[in-house]
């Protein structure tokens, strides 16, 4: 029980489990794991994929020699394990010709170069069968806004998005590309701060129907926004295409913490949220161990990622077949057929009659919804003291 | 110098500089001000008009006398100011019929009640010549997301939209409408928290066009995002039809300080983006005098908000007209012709060409930007030490 | 089963189950409560006590005889019940003569004013038994700080300590006053904004035997700050005389929720920390049902906040006798009793010992804690699947 | 004018122009300077001195011959600028030995090879003259509360300071301790995360009177509470011992901008603290160049530093003698002699007179304190529009 298969679709970054530790303050705690061990331990878990930037896997100044060895022995690892690679995406940020931004830079030979390096990872992905291509713009943001290149940065973003758009067209890779926002941090602000940023974005390029969200917990919680209500505008809009699981406090630097780890009722109301509305894309845990652990820590921390969703979605179960909550919700969604169709649509006697309907408003705000009691209640689920 | 003029598009709620000073922890500390008596007083300060909700100006159990004679008092005080009312929007937060949300509420009948009084507040809007309306949803939103009402919120507030959408046009009222996003307070979350949110969400309605965003400086502050941007994108997208500006700390309750109250450096950053942009709608200052003050601090705070921002108009023209800030402007966006040919539309040439173009990396990470220079003269155009 | 019982030591003010639901947006939306009702009802729910503020009993302008006559119908309804008044505060922030401040004032007449209710307010407590004397600073605060006041405030407020505290002595009331921290909310700043603040402040008074802290779960938050480590500090000061327990996300305005309703895993290492050690004080909560319910609810609510905290105490237990837990323990706090015999205690021959010391800085950087285990441990003995 | 000169007491860390711009994203965009040529830089630009920890002059694996050339070198430096060192420090959270804590670790070994470090730094400190030695407890927290550490952490980190108190006493250092506060990162939450937490804490040392505060504007800033506030604290207590200037975001990850950068008018009334209340300790500018800057955008950094301060610093001299400013100021501090000899200490017959006082109530709410008008006529002085 609790226990992760590749059915669920659970997938880590190459970056995550391999994250050394090196933080704003200090040296790496960990030495690096080669990605072919990491496929094999992961496989070993249950997980079903491993996701990747360009230089997670082949460094920035790789000769052509070396970057096929380690493709082969990558390959090689995958196909002994069955493991999948279902998301890549470029590294814009580490390297110093990014400071500025990438695509957004003010500075046209940088806007050049990522979309230069943007293609060339594409290519790598499409040949280890990803499907889903992610932009997660890092270092497009700025912290001296007297620059006057915020407009630039949007029309810049556009053009970038447009081009790669095409080529992953041209290339009939079949990607599906994913904006992951986040709201600051390397940058003090970054551009598309916030899922709804990105989402609204995405109506203005040529191609939007390419377009989705990756949607991170850890990014829309720096913000203090609702993740859940985040996710659930992406759903509306058909727009979830794969989605970041992992752990924050709200209003501080990004933690990247284990899922479930800071909010568990947060987790679980994601949980049910992704399993109520049938989501079956991958579920990326985009968190790393702590830096105070060593490389045993590294596995226990992506194993309890897992089985922290598998109790989880156990508990959806649970909330749904709990008698006294079902009856807390209909009492709470309470329905009245005539004013539920003069609403639905707008129609001249619609308007009339809403407009000449009498409402009992001391009544309206004297009901009460009973949602301390539903509360309360999901918690003991929680606690499994139900 | 710096005094407002009906020219500079200047507006008050009656909301604001009627505010009485009653917060979660104390009792009114100021008399309310009579409508019309709000309406001369403006006027003479240089205010272009006055905004409303419904019940600002009609109590919301005023028999239909009452509201003829409030409505006669009211329009007589416009004609002899000359004051107009550009926008207007729908109280539908304060009643407690409206606790748990009112397009977006659980239950079907106060989302039928608060479609109804929607639509006879945009009867009074017309009535008095308002051509923007707002909607800011103050209870749309939720503490217990067990409810499960998160999906529902955003098809119902949808419903809401596109119908009153479409009765304006049957109405020829004439209206744009204006999202204004709050990301929490009164509610624990609400719906469409950011102006990236509710950007989104006029993608998805019928009538796209007739919506816009009304950004408020303080509520996107509240979430600790750059206001600046948030603007820029709506401008970008053609979507800036009215703008709330006051100031605020982040991370804390909704203070609706005094324009430039707190941050100038973003208020001027924000004054030259609409002064660059050519923005020549309602600048509306919602926000209120601290609750210490008596009447004449509001007045104090009613014009402090207006001289604020001719002051920083001007200090754009100076930034502008500044020839070492001109100079590191240029060094900043750095252009090369043949890249951005490469770059603006995508072509399987261009493409290729890009791919086999060469850029010096190191070069590139190395160039400084001269930001630190530009944010420190831009500090001192502010302090006027330039 | 996690039934509250009066030795448990749960209390809570007549503000609480008896707050109407009003905010800054919305009129209320609950009936008043009859003092003598709550008491009764509290009673019944297995409180040990109710607490107050001078208002919560005597309307700031009863006349003696109306005092007299809610006196004794109070009382009446407490040795019904058997239920205590073991706190008691005054009400410094609803009566507009305090919207700048009370005892930290720039005006000297409010600062008289404000100690001579208190000392009014003290009477009233002792005369119901009160033995811990709250003060919470709800407008000891500033929005413009350019007035000049912040070092004339704390030495205000230390006037006004000094001056209760002999007050209470003379009158041999017994009192230990409880200073209650909060970071802003209805100020744009407090002062001593968090518990660390008033710590220190204890410090500069002429009787810091007397004084404590009252430190509460959601004002902490309100900061971002750790609650834990916060009344950790406390207790190592031997100054936690009270505590208010209640919910709340992090950089958002005062929510007052329900114990344990939105950080699951805070409110465990709370519980963990008073009963690890032995705290007797009282368990006030401090926090209101949603302005959404009924007053069912509000007794939902009351019941859920006892709840909780019981479920956890069990939780408590139960970590601590899991093996498993005990061993990742003992390998966390590593001991080296040689080492330890240097650094307790400073003398020039353990200085010399210990620089003369080898330390194995690799192996010390290599060793893994295992904290990523046992997080996840606890985090399962919270769900209960463990 | 506004050119610094020593006797302004501005200083700046080797790390802090020495910053290479590594951040947890990306790769430093900078080369590393040499501590000579750093001297040598900041002496022309008029700095008093320049600060360290052990490691940012001597490599934590230093041969003795190599410390031994570097303390030559550094010290020639010094002595052809006449820079000084007034502060030292110890760096104990770099190396991976301290990844979960120094002088708090939960091994026992550890925390005696930070009490070993710290007083081989304490001797490096002394041979270049500082007298103020800080300790910044960077590491000095914890993510896994569940460890149980955090009663053990106030008593260990208690037991080092009073060791290295008496270290310093023992070889006559005559050092002044300033313990630096911070909220979080890089950990998840720090112990003694802001002013009034390490105020406290020092009450509780064998020897007090050697502790003091080294309050930074980014740290306090982080957690969303007034730095004017907590430095007042400090001041009102007498341990302003030395302060680190910068500027930061509320909310987020550590920015360490350019003073003034961010927030102009809390700039504006710390300089006007200090320079009211005659401090004449170091200034100490911890901050360093935005990432994107090359070396120059450095100086020009640590030039904008100073310069603001000194703008700021006239601005106040302004502010103090403008007459309108000066009547408001007065009119705000209402004074009343009678009520103030009767709250300024405690008597019976105090007591009693002064609850026999009438005070008038509703005047005294209904006078306004002349606070809107106040704050604007600040913010023009600011903006050099007075």
């Amino acid at each position: 029980m609790y226990e992760a298969k590749p059915e669920h679709h659970f997938t880590f970054g190459l970056w995550t489990v391999g994250n050394i530790g090196r933080d704003p303050f200090g040296n790496p705690t960990r030495q690096p794991l080669s990605a072919p061990y990491i496929v094999h331990k992961l496989a070993k878990l249950g997980a079903y994929g491993v996701n990747l930037h360009d230089n997670d896997l082949i460094p920035i100044d790789a000769t052509s020699g070396e970057r096929d060895q380690i493709l082969r022995d990558f390959k090689k690892a995958l196909s002994e394990t069955g493991m999948k690679v279902p998301m890549a995406t470029t590294n814009l940020f580490g390297d110093p010709a990014f400071k500025d931004g990438a695509f957004t830079n003010a500075n046209a030979r940088i806007r050049g170069y990522a979309i230069q390096k943007a293609m060339n990872a594409m290519d790598l992905g499409a040949e280890l069968g990803a499907k889903t291509y992610v932009f997660w713009g890092g270092r497009e943001g700025a912290e001296v806004d007297a620059g006057s290149n915020t407009l630039n940065a949007l029309e810049y973003m556009r053009e970038a998005m447009n081009f790669l758009a095409e080529y992953s067209e041209d290339q009939k890779y079949g990607y599906k590309f994913a904006l992951e926002p986040k709201p600051n941090e390397p940058r003090g602000d970054i551009y598309f701060p916030v899922v709804g940023a990105a989402l609204a974005f995405i109506y203005t390029l040529d191609k939007p129907d390419l377009f989705g969200l990756n949607p991170e917990v850890a990014h829309e919680t720096m913000a203090g926004l609702n993740f859940v209500h985040a996710v659930a505008q992406a759903i509306d809009a058909k727009k979830l295409f794969h989605i970041d699981l992992n752990d924050q406090k709200m209003g501080r630097f990004d933690q990247d913490l284990r899922f479930g780890a800071e909010n568990i009722k947060q987790a679980f109301l994601l949980v049910k949220l992704l399993e109520d509305t049938g989501y079956t894309g991958m579920k990326h845990f985009d968190a790393h161990a702590l830096r105070t652990e060593d490389e045993a820590g590294v596995w226990d921390f992506a194993k309890g990622c897992m089985r922290t969703y598998l109790i989880l979605a156990e508990k959806v179960k649970q909330f749904h077949a709990d008698s006294e909550i079902k009856a807390l919700l209909e009492h709470y969604h309470f329905k009245d057929p005539i004013v539920s169709g003069l609403t639905a649509k707008f129609s001249r006697d619609n308007a009339a009659n809403l407009k000449a309907h009498t409402f009992d408003r001391a009544a309206l705000g004297a009901r009460g919804p009973g949602l301390e009691r539903l509360d309360q209640l999901t918690m003991e689920v929680l606690l499994g003291t139900r």
